[in-house]
């Protein structure tokens, strides 16, 4: 009977493996570098820990279901409402700020298409405790980096949603109709956005997008609008640190973010050629998701990637991936020396990677078999050399066959 | 509103993070050393995955929903049978052997006590192709060494249901009560094994446990049962590569396993420190599993440690986990020299892990929180020095201070 894979869901095969966890280790190199530790949170989480920020798109895409009590349960689509309740039960007497990354997958029942996936995977950090533009800057530095450390092309968007919040609370918006509008923005859907805003100058702020130069023009607009101003000004903060750290930057008023928790300093990051789905990371602060928990008020700032994203983009543009390491294949001529072969095997494995030919096969077979792993050497028992205590050994690059003894075969490497 | 955690699920802080990374990687080291590559796997599968041959037990503590679309899916309660799956639909024409491992959550549920739960870790390797006391060998081999490179004491013991399975075959007993049988010896369900049993040599059978001088008490037993016979001397066979190995281990035939997948070797690690849930390890040699899912007929042998019984064996036996590693923490005495404390953090980031003070705190409280971090050094930017080009670098050690140029601060690690 052939059982597919659910639609939407990918096996990796040591391949592709090979790259992810290169990939992977390069980020997680510059989270060590800032200091931040890693921390695993369940696969699957009580349903109304997304039910109340998590924004429509993601409520609609959760997978849901029972358990045998019939606890209403969800497989977890994002990982910041899951960090912030753990936060709140468990750590908030940890001294601050808490430093913590993370990497697992996620699940949103959407329509499978090129760079995106039913289970798919983020990678992120959540910085809890501290509120003040250094902080900000330091989330969106960790976020530049580790792309730069991959050698990666692509365009980091900054905005700030409470400049916004600000302007629409000024005009005496409803809390309920800014997540709208903001949800709007978020999916650039020009037409409810039309339908909702009434004042011209929601649209030209949404519109600023550029280098400092906007943040001018910004303030000529809002200056009846103090909130806005305020929040102008503490984007204005984090973007000259972000200028002293050398993180390049564009300035767009018009990032929303679907997420609903997200209260300032948001950023966005895109790679172009991946064409629909190009933003590769997303992130921003939200100071009020851990009270809504019931925990202390608690300031975070926080991102993730869209992993298999930021693999695609590493794909297209070329980049590269080291390859296998296996240093050693061995192989017995006959059967009577196939346990010296293994104990030389065994011994070789306290120091190298090594391959014992499993299948019994004719040498050329095994040559084949050791390309195929891209090994360095060889190594083929016999009874006439193992007598000597000598193997032959075949260097798979040069191709040339010579006798080594035993106790040599660790210098090879 | 206070959101808790699913019963039976965890959260893992840093500290139980490194922990458990570190005991991951000396597992995996071994996995590597032996050429074993990592795959992943899907979270979830379609219910008639597991439904196949998993065992009434698994089948009974699965995590079944539905999709929108009305499909059956199931999260993994184990991983081979997605192994299979993946092998049988896109591996089947690679060369041989595969050689995969791969560490993941997987989901049960059971009632939750020590040591077991709701979702709970494997790591585990397959090895596809071979069939042979070679590759028997090589499996137990990894299982073993990989606990030896965390200097954990355990006992390996090692059957074969072979040897149970033509027995009953010999015997004209039905593959369905076969089933029901090693499912009954897998749980030492005595009472239903009497009920089921009508055969004295069975039993006579389960209850041999020793070293080898029990199987020539069994070659004894099943001297006219000879497809019994023929699995005996295979397991001699293993037994005597492992001797060569230096793998130390006890025979024992009553050894089941729950999945009814395994259809020759068969063995389990145990910690009898751990209590009731004392096994560690268990796996096998499954050759029909592959075609079940539509696969060529390709044998496999596997094991999967329970790796949060791992965990609580290390710390049992009180073996040692290294600590953090941050080299600086770096703090401004006031807001003129902030900027260049960041410059400063920025720059040794190439090279080391350095903690920015985010909270903006005195210098006494930065101190604890360096001394939480187990910092090795804290550097204080104060106006003065940095006219000079110079810090101040507290050695959290030594508690000495002094001065230090800031291009020299690199040298300090």
């Amino acid at each position: 009977m052939k059982i597919k894979r659910p639609r939407g869901t990918r096996d990796f095969s040591p391949e592709e493996m090979r790259k992810r966890n290169f990939v992977k280790n390069r980020i997680e190199e510059i989270y060590k570098k800032f200091n931040y530790s890693e921390i695993t949170i369940p696969t699957y989480e009580h349903l109304e820990l997304f039910n109340l920020k998590s924004g429509d798109d993601i409520r609609d895409a959760m997978y849901v279901f029972r358990d045998k009590k019939g606890r209403e349960l969800c497989l977890r689509p994002e990982a910041t409402a899951s960090v912030c309740r753990f936060f709140a039960n468990e750590l908030r007497n940890v001294q601050k700020p808490l430093k913590f990354y993370y990497y697992c997958p996620m699940f949103r029942y959407e329509r499978p298409q090129k760079g995106r996936y039913r289970e798919f995977f983020q990678s992120g950090i959540e910085l809890i405790g501290p509120k003040n533009p250094g902080s900000d800057a330091e989330a969106i530095t960790v976020a530049y980096r580790a792309l730069k450390n991959l050698n990666l092309n692509f365009e980091l968007e900054i905005g700030h949603l409470g400049i916004l919040r600000g302007l629409l609370n000024d005009l005496g918006i409803a809390e309920e109709k800014q997540d709208e509008l903001i949800n709007a923005v978020d999916k650039k859907d020009i037409k409810v956005l039309e339908n909702i805003v009434e004042h011209q100058i929601i649209f030209n702020i949404l519109e600023l997008k550029g280098d400092s130069k906007i943040i001018k023009k910004a303030e000529n607009l809002l200056k009846d609008y103090p909130a806005a101003v305020l929040a102008l000004c503490e984007l204005k903060e984090i973007l000259l640190l972000l200028d002293i750290l050398g993180v390049g930057y564009v300035i767009d008023l018009g990032v929303a973010r679907g997420l609903e928790y997200y209260t300032g300093m948001v950023f966005e990051i895109r790679v172009p050629e991946l064409g629909a789905q190009c933003q590769i990371a997303g992130g921003g602060r939200y100071d009020k998701l851990i009270e809504l928990f019931n925990g202390p008020k608690t300031p975070a700032v926080g991102f993730a990637y869209g992993f298999d994203r930021v693999i695609d983009a590493y794909e297209l543009q070329g980049l590269e991936i080291p390859g296998t390491e296996v240093d050693f294949v061995i192989t017995a001529v006959d059967y009577s020396v196939q346990k010296n072969a293994l104990k030389i095997a065994s011994k070789l494995r306290e120091n190298f990677v090594v391959d014992f030919d499993l299948m019994n096969r004719k040498l050329g077979k095994v040559l084949d078999y050791a390309d195929g792993l891209n090994a360095k050497f060889v190594i083929i028992v016999g009874p006439r050399e193992f007598k000597e205590n000598k193997v032959s050994v075949r260097n798979m690059k040069t191709k040339e066959r010579k006798i080594v003894g035993i106790d040599e075969l660790g210098n090879l490497i």
